[in-house]
């Protein structure tokens, strides 16, 4: 069993991408992109995001900032841009960085595919970059493909995992209202301090909340708050919801979000991201064997060890002198996992054509897996050889790329 | 070179246990615990802990009460009760747990051999278990090793990163003021919703904080707050400052916290404290040799290469045949990794006589690595076997046990 072929090099640079909502989910987020896409049919609604990624990230204790920090080697920030952009409805997002970091976004752009993305510079605060944002949409000067869209979506760099659904829960409440935020329960009780740093007094749990992104605006409302509001708010101000109430009246909509939405904030933050992330990319597995009818029943048996091993995963097999035309679509589904059985007197040189797709793929395949042997032998041991690939799948680890590894 | 020995069986069941702060913080927190103990050789106070661990861990999406949930095997409540027995002047721990929970919690007591513990049965509220706590130190009923002590330390069992400098800050304090309790920044601003679920108005986040654990009282007065506190509070409160504050007009001291103190809460959190504690477990990497000179330089430089992998790794070098003697020494200082570098010719049974101690000891050593080498073909490829070993160091993956890699 090997992880790569022998003396391949190391994998791609490409980060893995997330194909979003997975296993019990997917159908419910099926039905619910029909819904969305009844809806917006019935209501054409233009819809734009804007992005502030102008954060230094200083709690992070890391000099890049953490809309940069690489996930799998993919920088954060194109998680949740490929987060967006899967979202069809969305037409334009504005990326909102600090000119330092332009290029670093520009090449990012351009790297992992990037589409409907505009980039505007940063202001000093995450409000002024904000209102930069908003402007670019307005004015239609920076560039010509943008134009102002009827709702506006604010959403964080820094939360990649966000989903479909709250996006469209958001946008159909501010299109309502005015304005809409994604909202948590609070973790720990706040609490105010008095000048000398002792306690003043507590808020209660229960009548608070998290006021979490994303948040979506009718985009008259949200602009013209911004126009409106002081410089003190420019400055210090953190919530765009209080912006929408303080200057056009508007009481925005609360939707209760999952726990997905967090912001990357501190450095456990980011080993808890790259945990979700190797979770959701282990959830599909593809099987390829020979096409010997025993070689399938030991692929079966495989399979079945497999799905105890890795909660949740799905397994496609292939037979692998088909793997060259189905494979295609296999990895437009974005799999990220192939595992290869052969006998010990299969034709190598077909393993090898089956490697060479996946690496002219462009993927993220970080660590294709090949399974290499005898046939009786794998059924003996076919639990700890299914336990050696499922940990192969789920640690990825670069370190053992071209082992040879005996289950 | 081998995860373990050739058809070792699986990694002892013991979790790892975390020596507190590591490298940079180790010399400031030597020195503050000279502090300490001068401090409280001056004023010699008898504190106390109490910690409940009655939640049932429903935010987390699994089954297990997250404070059982298993961090490399280790439940997560056994990482809480080592950070505190390593205060050595916190006499007495109480733990709060419920009546279902109770033989659980006895065995992990057993099995990770946690001293100076008592346990309570859990209330049905957080302030219920609490007041159960306080009575048990108050009363000397249920267990005569109890005495009422002058200052009670408030923890969560779900914070296991609890270090001594902010336990002495709050116990410190709340010796000066009769309370005192650990803050941080908000991470959200946090917001009031109105009653048809829209924002009424959000709060300044600059001017409130995130009330956190763990917190510090004279137990006379937190002790006469919840004595006197109505059953509403007793039911729906969450914070055990502001029950001083109201029932015994203290105003805590609040004290602010470092990063890590945040509380387990959901699946995410698991993962952040998974990596956390894999990180700390890496940076002590025990490398034991042949004694011949050739072999001594060899390890020499898989040291420097160790160095380059693992940051803040401090490496210990022993000789194979001292091993025994030494060994107890580095096992007491709770080292988790060890590499033992043969040449083709060694007398493998000195390694198994190593492998035999470490397996002896009772320590967590998941997974012990052997390196079995021929000498110039390591300093050869140097580099990849220190990429594996470290892969190995801190993946610590369990599928890979048995297994000959290949530098």
């Amino acid at each position: 069993m090997e992880a790569g072929p022998p003396g391949s090099s190391r994998p791609t640079e490409l980060g893995p991408c997330l194909s979003g909502q997975r296993g019990a989910d997917q159908a419910a987020s099926a039905s619910l992109q029909s819904a969305a896409r009844a809806q917006l049919g019935r209501h054409p609604l233009a819809v734009a995001a804007v992005l502030p990624a102008g954060g230094c990230g200083e709690r992070m204790g890391v000099p890049t900032p953490k809309q940069f920090c690489p996930i799998l080697e993919r920088p954060l920030i194109s998680y949740t841009l490929q987060a967006l952009e899967r979202v069809f409805w969305i037409k334009d997002i504005v990326v909102v960085v600090t000119g330092e970091n332009m290029e670093v976004m520009k090449s990012i752009i351009q790297k992992y595919q990037h589409k409907r993305i505009s980039l505007v510079e940063a202001g000093v605060t995450r409000h002024r970059s904000i209102f930069n944002g908003l402007k670019a949409l307005a004015e239609d000067q920076l560039n010509c493909k943008l134009s102002k869209p009827e709702i506006v979506i604010i959403h964080d760099a820094v939360r990649p995992f966000v989903e479909e659904d709250i996006l469209l829960k958001v946008v159909t409440a501010a299109k309502e209202h005015g304005a809409a935020g994604a909202i948590r329960p609070l973790v720990s009780t706040v609490i105010s301090p008095s000048a000398d740093g002792c306690l003043d007094h507590s808020l209660e749990r229960a009548r608070h909340r998290a006021s979490e992104m994303p948040q979506a605006f009718l985009f008259d409302v949200i602009y013209e708050a911004y126009q409106q509001c002081s410089d003190y708010d420019l400055e210090f101000g953190t919530e765009c919801l209080q912006l929408a109430l303080k200057y056009c009246c508007t009481k925005a909509k609360l939707v209760e979000g999952s726990p997905d939405l967090w912001k990357v904030t501190y450095k456990r933050d980011l080993y808890a991201a790259e945990s979700i992330v190797k979770e959701r990319i282990s959830q599909e597995v593809c099987v390829i064997t020979d096409t010997k009818e025993d070689n399938k029943h030991v692929s079966h048996l495989l399979e079945e060890v497999l799905k105890s091993e890795l909660n949740h995963v799905k397994v496609t097999s292939e037979a692998l002198c088909h793997a060259g035309r189905d494979l295609q679509q296999i990895i437009l589904d974005q799999c990220y996992n192939f595992v290869c059985v052969n006998v010990m007197t299969s034709d190598l040189q077909e393993t090898q054509k089956l490697l060479s797709i996946l690496e002219e793929s462009h993927l993220s395949i970080l660590y294709p897996v090949v399974v290499v042997s005898d046939e009786q032998k794998l059924q003996e041991s076919l639990r700890q050889g299914a336990i050696i690939i499922a940990s192969l799948i789920k640690e990825r680890n670069s370190g053992l790329v071209g082992q040879l590894l005996i289950a």
